[in-house]
């Protein structure tokens, strides 16, 4: 399997560096093929704009995220450190994203390497999302840690579920490109448990990776469960008893 | 009253910088002070990181951002890039964030400056967060535009209801951080709605902009409704009739 880790922290002696280093090693060991994009190291531009393409623009007088992305895409005129980044998501079978949970959500450096790679014509086109994402047959995992506890973080939690919390990178930048989307690995508060609970989140860590297989896959209806109006079918809503889609 | 507009567009001519430049004419019009923080003018760095900080670190040889922010907004040592945000932030009673939603979220810039800007010393302590965040007394209203329709954003559309969607900039980042968060005002897919759906959109942003102070404020549960464990009450639960807090 060919594994790319993306993976953002500052500090490379942080409890997110040891689970990325974890899962080098582990996956490596397993025979897997592990490349990691380390997005504070490399230095990585998260400001997506104009100069994420070096042909010329398709309208010089306004500009148009996605447009440019769309002719940039066909033309092969996409940034280097960009298409760089594309090439590792083509090869990769699995994609770990690696982060602290900063302000509810990923890590500006990591949100930018999304808003840049994930471009219109790559990871998405009309007629292609979800159940026909560009990336199905590619599955993706979040590895987190959070500065509050699990309670803070349980369905009824002052902080929200942590499912709610990271709903718009699980549905919305993972499936919505055709992931599947494996069950998050979620450290709660590392820097307050001590060594002896840090130890036993690498050792629950390191098990998981070995048996993605059986790795719960996170529930999304799919396309046919949805009516013309991309809305469920009222059907569909009755039976499943729930008031929402997440 | 004195607002402070975040907006984050590459484009000037885009129609979020059409709603940007309508606030500050609208608002300024009815006597309010406006200061517009234009990330992309600006230039803005949004990786949080050791730069942050322009005195002797906490901890030089482990990189904590909590840790550093704290110190740092104690010594009033923080980047003045910062510290300039900060001085903005202090001055605002209203906040607005102008964006539009990018991959389900904030534009990188944006994340990247909450990142760096709601510092802990700052934005939260220990002891001061919803409730009695440190924000309280201040409003914040969200301003964003999508690329998909409403119907997707519906409850049980398939991109999930827009409120679960900003729920970790409402709760997370503007919530937490004890601003009062009035409903966020959405124009959907402005680029396909023609000349007259976006004429239509900023006559109904002018008048949610004159009529501020009537504007739903959204629900979040009280401090009192959690237990110690910082879980809804049993009993809070059962009355409200909901399964999760959002």
């Amino acid at each position: 399997m060919n594994v790319l880790i993306v993976y953002a922290h500052p500090e490379p002696k942080s409890f997110n560096g040891a689970m990325k280093d974890l899962a080098i090693e582990t996956l490596t060991a397993a025979g897997h093929d592990v490349v990691v994009s380390d997005l504070y190291a490399m230095g990585f531009n998260p400001v997506a704009g104009p100069d994420d393409f070096v042909g010329e623009a398709s309208n010089p007088e306004f500009f148009s995220l996605a447009t440019e992305q769309t002719k940039a895409c066909e033309d092969g005129t996409i940034a280097p450190d960009i298409a760089a980044e594309m090439e590792k998501l083509k090869r990769a079978d699995l994609v770990i994203f690696q982060f602290p949970v900063w302000w509810f959500g990923l890590p500006a450096i990591l949100k930018g390497w999304a808003d840049r790679v994930f471009a219109r014509g790559f990871a998405y086109m009309p007629g292609k999302k979800y159940d026909t994402g560009m990336f199905n047959g590619k599955r993706a995992m979040v590895v987190t840690t959070t500065g509050t506890s699990a309670d803070t973080y349980a369905p009824d939690g002052i902080d929200g579920d942590i499912l709610t919390v990271l709903w718009p990178v699980h549905n919305g930048l993972l499936r919505y490109s055709g992931f599947e989307v494996l069950k998050p690995f979620v450290a709660y508060m590392p820097g307050r448990v001590g060594a002896d609970g840090r130890k036993t989140y690498l050792d629950s860590y390191k098990k998981r990776l070995g048996e993605l297989e059986a790795t719960p896959r996170l529930f999304f209806h799919p396309r046919e469960d949805y009516g013309t109006d991309e809305r469920l079918k009222p059907g569909v809503l009755a039976r499943s008893g729930v008031q929402r889609n997440v």
